[in-house]
């Protein structure tokens, strides 16, 4: 099975789905939509996201070779078990969980006809819902895929299609290798907003002056605190142990940079800060930076 | 005086300095340059920001109705003693520093015939030199001014005036509530995208993959750990105290996060995630989210 021969159904009609529809569409035989509300599958055919779209998940699945869930993840927690049943033999049963250690486990329990395939595209947007969906959303993402044990490698190269067909680069992980990098890299920015966010409304947020003298620095620093909050609990209750341990790691560094200041050696910020500086840099390397 | 009749002279061609400067060109009747490199005049003469440049300081100033300090915070504060016997009576004396408080106790001690007024525009780049100038960079910015008791309505005026003419919306404050808004609002976002940076190079990264994970989310909050190292040493150590008053509080905040993760329970997540969140969106307007 190619990717251009497949119906590909998306369950779940959200920022994340409907842009992936989008963004598959004409790619693939048929782009097919499910979600509970029928008003989300009206949105995603007006806007030319799906080929069709249906409210009944059974139908909706019923002749798909590929079929994505697009929901938080303990909702694809809940689905996995659910969806089985109705898919044909051979599916490739996806998913767009930003965590992966729970979900490949509960993906090992999936009856033998299934081909499942762990996926967690690196891109989002702060706000939620289709309203925000965007085609061009995965373009030049990367798109983590964590294949099983049992996966076949043409399943998986139906996924890696999938990927690609959205302008997303692949890139094979193994489910704990993910959820400890991800822990770092995506999750952790998201609580040390918060956290900024509660100490500016804590402290500078009762003098009216405040919000006047806010930077743009502030605004960069904190703008993850306004991501959607069903996504992010479902996200910090499935990989507890990893964010955990990355924000001990950086309550560690941070009294690193505490005692910094305190001691006021110029010749030490200047070494420790210079050092993170050009850490940061080679992160992003110049021809990036514009886009910041 | 009135800005249009003004000679404005800028000590410290670099992104401050010289974009103030492109900015004020044909606001005032001539903007002077001063820099101790040659090749900074030549520069800032080539992309049309002043009207004449000089790297003889004493030359620069003498006949200025307002000059400008573009330099570190330290450097300003070694200025100010210098530069006040080679100004003429009257001259209005402003600066850019980020901190305010030691700046006003130093501008307090100038000779009578000055007029002394603090100034902190809250814009910048990542980036730094006259290589990235740009005279929109104050544009739509608040540009705090911290005016002395000793400072004339008349020189208030003139600062005031020079603010507005570069497109910034000035902000009179006091220099002890200045230093404490930016610790929080500015200071501390720098100290925290440079505890993430730390913490992201003491794990993830000594997996290869760690980079090509890494999304937005991480661009965004560690983006202040690449500013310029030599102005956030004059800022730390001249904000010091309440720089380790907002850490300290941010440290209690970044705790209460922690217990939140360990405890898992979901309610107590939604409510204190969900009124970060809120306070995050009034912070930001809707009109403005599409620039983030």
């Amino acid at each position: 099975m190619d990717l251009l021969n497949a119906q590909v159904t998306i369950v779940g009609m959200g920022l994340m789905g409907a842009s992936l529809a989008g963004g598959l569409r004409g790619k693939c035989r048929c782009v097919v939509g499910a979600a509970r509300r029928a008003e989300s599958i009206e949105i995603a055919l007006a806007r030319g996201f799906i080929d069709r779209g249906t409210t009944d998940l059974a139908e909706g699945v019923r002749e798909a070779d590929v079929v994505v869930l697009a929901t938080p993840v303990r909702a694809i927690l809940r689905q996995l078990p659910e969806i089985a049943s109705l898919l044909p033999g051979g599916c490739l049963l996806m998913d767009l969980g930003s965590t992966k250690g729970r979900i490949a486990a509960e993906m090992a329990q999936l009856p033998g006809h299934i081909q499942p395939l762990g996926g967690h595209p690196m891109c989002g947007k702060e706000k939620s819902g289709i309203e925000v969906a965007d085609p061009a959303l995965y373009q030049g993402c990367t798109f983590i895929l964590s294949p099983l044990e049992r996966t076949s490698q043409e399943a998986l190269a139906l996924g890696r299609a999938l990927a690609e067909g959205v302008g997303a680069r692949p890139l094979i992980l193994e489910p704990e290798r993910q959820d400890f990098l991800v822990a770092t890299v995506s999750h952790l920015p998201y609580l040390l907003a918060c956290a900024l966010v509660a100490t500016a409304d804590a402290t500078t947020s009762q003098d009216p002056a405040a919000w006047e003298v806010v930077a743009t620095g502030f605004r960069s620093t904190s703008r993850l605190a306004g991501s959607d909050v069903t996504m992010m609990i479902d996200i910090l209750l499935t990989n507890r142990e990893e964010v955990l341990r990355a924000l001990d790691t950086y309550q560690s560094q941070l009294c690193e940079v505490i005692r910094l200041v305190e001691d006021g050696d110029e010749e030490k910020m200047r070494e420790v800060l210079g050092a993170i500086r050009k850490t940061r840099r080679e992160m992003y390397p110049a021809s990036q930076q514009v886009i910041e």
